[in-house]
């Protein structure tokens, strides 16, 4: 039990679309603009709360598979250690454009913020290494793909890699993000899901899937104590009947009607799935706010002016 | 003062020899093999000092350096975001290789560790923004030089980009690193010298340019309050006339002998240089020891059985 002077702890999850709008190629410059949308409303929260910080990696880690693949020169790079690359390139996009907002506040002197790299330990017996079913990098013909040293499926608009996508067991990073969140640190972490890896024996060993991050969020979130837990994308929250003409954005909705609407298969797999499954698991736990919400609308969401809040 | 129970702090600065040895592609499985020699040394200095560690990253930006002039699918980054990738990866394999020395000797629990993104201000008006010096990147013939966008120099085996490689002025993160190591975490930063940016108003801004990691791990050193900075890279230590058949190497040598030496000529500007230099920097501060030596002989080094060590 929390005292009443101390802060909540709130964990925003940025969806890509802070980093990559739709139609744009994602040019740097895109990306650090981009970014303030919610950078400027975290750095106003964070005079209220306690703030971590995880992200996605999707487009930024696609571009270094497809940048990888293109060049024989120098030897290839196992896709853990490409997640790595977006979790400092990333974190240090974050980083600054945190710091700058703060400082334009005036408060960055109050402030410490830090990036971490963050390992997650996921299980190797995990059903998801026998089916891998998470798209990424480039999309290639059918006769290419064909020729490629790893599984492919069919998407829309091509064949893509499909990689493992198992389940978050713990992160590695747990206690000093409990340390760092004590001394009122902002902290930016968990990049991309996660780094994977597996136990062995006393080392661990990094493997070729990528970790949902909504659900190492979520994980992040149950291990580290959160209060609130924020998902923010390009939608404006959990849509019952999405793209149908009587669509309908859910307000507040109850654990009990927001499994039963997920097992009636309202949600995208792909998508708006995890989100819901992250909420749900953040909720089950002890977690007191579940909000999913758009970019533009994380101060409102949180105000109960926007998105969707999963209770109890 | 330090009270006598007080653990001093230690910063090792790896060199690039650690990672990838003369002769080897550079592997990512070579790279983790080459990185136990350093680091269950430093897991071993963990139980009697405070630790940083700092990286270099050369080969590894000249790879996506390399990786993305190949791929004209994506949107090239700029070098400081290429310098954060590389913190990310490097980073990661330090911390995840320490973390299984540091099980392996039982001693994990106890231990904190994180690998902070640093990025590190240098001076716009900088003259080393005048004259790009520090070659970065791929090879090239001097025909395909002379269409390049950016500045070429010829070296031994072609030519290749110059880049600026202005001094460090200040390490952005210093206070948090400071309150980190007063909670005795192991903190690993400042990879490849820091991702370097300038002051714009309020705002930083990525800069086109590489800090030298040596340099930066003394201004790092100054700012943290470091007791002890060890350089390790592929030689024993400072040596006068190297290459000669008479070449020795110092053992111990005072701060005004090593820069005599250094004005002589006995270092070479590029490698033995900046270590010197950066040695010189801290012994001239606060320092109480610098140490030059190899990677296999860290523990021997500060036991005084092997390397340079300069006093003043």
């Amino acid at each position: 039990m929390k005292t009443k002077t101390e802060k909540e702890i709130l964990l925003v999850a940025l969806g890509g679309n802070a980093l990559i709008r739709k139609g744009q190629v994602g040019t740097i410059e895109e990306q650090f603009q981009n970014l303030k949308m919610s950078i400027r409303q975290i750095a106003r929260l964070s005079e209220e709360y306690k703030i971590i910080i995880t992200h996605g990696n999707g487009p930024q880690v696609g571009n270094l598979l497809l940048q990888q693949e293109s060049c024989n020169a120098v030897p290839k790079l196992p896709l853990e250690i490409l997640v790595a690359q977006t979790q400092g390139q990333i974190g240090y996009m974050i980083e600054s454009t945190l710091d700058s907002e703060l400082r334009k506040m005036g408060v960055i002197s109050q402030k410490s913020l830090v990036n971490l790299i963050t390992y997650v330990v996921v299980d190797e017996n995990d059903p998801a290494f026998q089916n891998p079913s998470k798209p990424v990098g480039p999309f290639y013909t059918e006769a290419k793909a064909a020729t490629l040293p790893y599984p492919t499926r069919k998407t829309e608009k091509g064949y893509r890699r499909v990689v493992a996508s198992p389940q978050p067991v713990t992160i590695i990073e747990k206690h000093e993000i409990v340390k760092l969140i004590e001394m009122d640190f902002i902290v930016i972490c968990c990049g991309g899901g996660g780094i994977p890896v597996i136990k062995k024996g006393r080392t661990f060993t990094g493997v070729n899937a990528v970790i949902d991050k909504d659900l190492a969020s979520a994980k992040l979130a149950e291990e580290v104590g959160v209060d609130i837990l924020l998902i923010a994308s390009d939608v404006d929250g959990a849509i019952l009947r999405y793209g149908e003409p009587d669509q309908e954005l859910l307000r507040i909705v109850t654990l009990d009607e927001i499994t039963r609407y997920l097992a009636e298969g309202h949600f995208s797999p792909g998508s708006m799935g995890p989100k819901i499954e992250a909420a749900i698991q953040f909720i089950q736990g002890n977690g007191k706010r579940a909000l999913i919400t758009s970019i533009e609308t994380i101060e409102e969401s949180i105000a109960g002016k926007a998105g969707t809040e999963i209770v109890k």
